[in-house]
């Protein structure tokens, strides 16, 4: 039954998704914006380099490294201009990420999550030939699998260490010292360092509260990195941390480089986080779902082009940040569309009105589009591919 | 800053997209399923075949035409299979998902949303140069709009009848009659009918609440159809409905086609509804997501490398369908992994080991992934690319 469908049908739509997508038309229009074919990812360019300036001056004047992650953006663009910056190198949370941002742009890309699986760890020993890879480690097994797999290549391998959360990660400093040993006995593997993230704790929204977790989960950091000198196994790195604890990890002075991420965009969850004890955070949000109304018939309400298709509907749904009068909220009304919920008397936002969202959690919102159109203002300046996008694996 | 970025970054990734992603070699391997990288979208071929059949003959049964909806699969060639087994045509929920599919082996395309915007109905028109297309609309200012954008080339539109959701189409009898006078004073629009179309009814567990649901709610769609009767626009075709209701429609009698689309794939919702009064529900789940185990650090849970990412989290988790002791559940744990939690006692999945889960929601499940690997028991027989991924708008 297979063999009976032409050939023929595929082609055009991959022509298609190789290319810009269908506002590529409107690149260099001024107010092209306002015309781009909707839902459309946005990505404003003055707010994006101010965020990338900013971090890279926080991580001088610490004197901390950063290895910005990109599981957050998927994009070679955006992980050039963080290099360029100052970023020793890039995160990818999965081997798909690393194979598709491999190049001299991104610099030594580390794998964040374990690797497993016979086809994955043929496609790792291979992308070793053409990057300056690392990766993490959990597990004796998984050392003496990739161990096997590399065939003479040479790899620097990072132990995961479990913050607490029970997702991935050693223990604690027993286990830690163990896998060490494990590592030192594959002749082609080096002991890198240690690698530690706890994603939860980067959305407590309270400073204090937020500071307070990240000592407590660090006490461990502190013992297992010491149980490793003293073993003979100093870490040279420990990296992990992320934008909600940078300042944090930064002050504590264990780990030597950050992993963070969301910075870049600033999403609705970090928008409601206190980064710093004191000031305000100096980061602007730089990523918005811009949606039309496509439906105006009841009073109320409007209807809008972006649902569960175009946002990630897990947690809360996204802000309204322009395009409609104050106090209006979205509200999901299924895969293809929103409704935009009008206060009472308010004047309600016309058919084919652009209404502007936020992104309630942008790594996975991030992750349902092929093409970022990059503004200055209203202006169309170019569309970057999400050069990663969907590959998981 | 954006000039100082070498075009070379974008080719590799974009070459690696419109291929067949990283699991390619293992088409043909018996057992190949196994040894895929994962996180992989997996049809079983079998079971797709046999729910396009069932499908295929129920309309044939009931004398009602099928014009499967491809928001659901976005496939040329889960559409080229249905129009073999007799579909009409095809629906479409955005102008994206007409414009990668439409093709002879598609058929007649309908788009089941007003188009909106200049940049998206000057697609829209050229479109109308390739393919049999015909649109909904739900007010006179749309259909101005599109009488203008159209330059001389000729359109059916149908009129969407809100079913009391509020989200798009017209309130009733007098706004359709309106509507309809409206389009037949654009010379270049045609009236093919009316739309109809209940999201939430198709999910009601019970047979006779759903049951009870359609009928309420068609109640107004027979007064429209009659009142445009009796000002000379009857409408030709009645279109809509879905897999939760097509007994129901069917039954009722009033569509002269249906617009089923999850009976290809029968998502864990679909599992637990009873599709008709007195048997069981003949379709399969054909569609499941292949996991593996990354980390088994902990004792009780594992850890597997589909997180937010793989599967869509705003409704419930996904079922665990096979690879895990009976009793184990899949809770998400963050983006980018999930931990499949085991009942007491019961004897952990493995490092390596692949575990099946089911789709809570096809839609948008389907939307996170570029590729389906085809299976037949646990042979990949091949990859089919998710055609129209990511084009809603």
């Amino acid at each position: 039954m297979i063999n009976t469908i032409p050939g023929t049908l595929q082609p055009g739509a991959l022509d298609r998704r190789a290319g810009l997508g269908p506002n590529r038309d409107l690149i260099g229009r001024p107010n092209g914006r306002k015309l781009l074919s909707t839902p459309a990812l946005i990505l404003d360019l003055d707010a994006l380099e101010h965020n990338i300036g900013v971090m890279a001056a926080f991580g001088r004047k610490s004197g901390i490294a950063l290895r910005p992650h990109a599981k957050t953006h998927k994009s070679a663009h955006i992980g050039a201009l963080q290099r360029q910056a100052g970023a020793v190198g890039l995160c990818c949370a999965k081997l798909g990420e690393a194979e598709a941002l491999a190049g001299e742009d991104a610099g030594p890309l580390l794998i964040t999550s374990p690797v497993v699986g016979p086809s994955a760890l043929a496609r790792l020993a291979t992308l070793c030939d053409r990057t300056d890879l690392s990766v993490v480690v959990d597990s004796e097994e998984n050392v003496l699998a990739l161990g096997a797999a590399l065939q003479g290549r040479r790899l620097t391998v990072l132990i995961d260490l479990d913050p607490g959360l029970h997702r991935t990660g050693v223990p604690g400093a027993g286990a830690a010292v163990e896998l060490a040993r494990a590592i030192q006995d594959q002749e082609n593997l080096r002991f890198g360092g240690l690698q530690f993230f706890s994603g939860p704790t980067q959305h407590i929204e309270d400073y204090r509260a937020r500071s307070r977790d990240v000592e407590d989960r660090t006490a461990n950091l502190v013992a297992v990195a010491e149980a490793l000198r003293s073993a003979g196994f100093p870490p040279a790195v420990i990296t992990g941390g992320g934008t909600g604890t940078h300042e944090i990890d930064a002050r504590l002075g264990v780990m030597t480089e950050l992993q963070v991420g969301s910075y870049v965009f600033m999403d609705d969850q970090y928008s409601t986080c206190a980064l710093y004890p004191a000031t305000a955070s100096p980061f602007r949000t730089s990523l918005t779902i811009d949606t039309r109304v496509v439906s105006a018939n009841w009073p109320g309400l409007v209807t809008v082009d972006a649902g569960l298709k175009a946002s990630t509907g897990s947690l809360l749904p996204p802000r309204i940040l322009s395009g409609a009068p104050e106090g209006a909220i979205y509200e999901y009304r299924g895969d293809e569309h929103g409704a935009v919920i009008l206060p009472e008397g308010a004047r309600a936002p016309r058919l084919g009105d652009v209404v502007s969202l936020g992104t309630p959690h942008c790594d996975p919102t991030v992750n349902l589009y092929d093409f970022y159109h990059v503004v200055r203002g209203d202006d169309l300046i170019d569309i970057w591919p999400v050069t990663a996008r969907g590959l998981s694996s």
